[in-house]
């Protein structure tokens, strides 16, 4: 079973690689950028096939290891 | 208008940073992760209000600075 996660930093967060982005985009040529916010998205494959199963494990990974739940929002898609 | 680019290794490119993420979770107990690719997702904000345009703007974003196209994909959506 497919899975992916977005993390993405939380608002207020600041987000300096997103803004070296905005930076070079605006040095390109690219105008009227307002704002640009990086962040991962981790595709998993999955022995389980059970969804709600392999949702609550991914929830859990996300907890332990794949986000820092401080700063990051993370969101579940089972695919 | 808000747009999203997602941005994953192609297919057959290593992905270390993946296989550290499998790694760990395996030290953490998690079985059953048979695969682990981690991507890029960049969000936008873009003054532009046409959404073909807007979709043009993203793409040559993409070819001239958002992906690398030799070992990247990238995906645009506008939100």
């Amino acid at each position: 079973m497919k899975a992916r996660v977005d993390i993405t930093l939380k608002n207020g967060v600041l987000d300096p690689q997103g803004k070296a982005i905005q930076h070079a985009l605006g040095s390109l040529g690219f105008d009227g950028v307002d704002g640009v916010r990086q962040g991962k998205v981790i595709e998993l494959d999955l022995a389980e096939t059970d969804k709600s199963k392999a949702e609550a494990t991914l929830k859990d990974m996300c907890e332990k290891l794949l986000a820092n739940t401080v700063i990051e929002d993370y969101k579940i898609e089972v695919l």
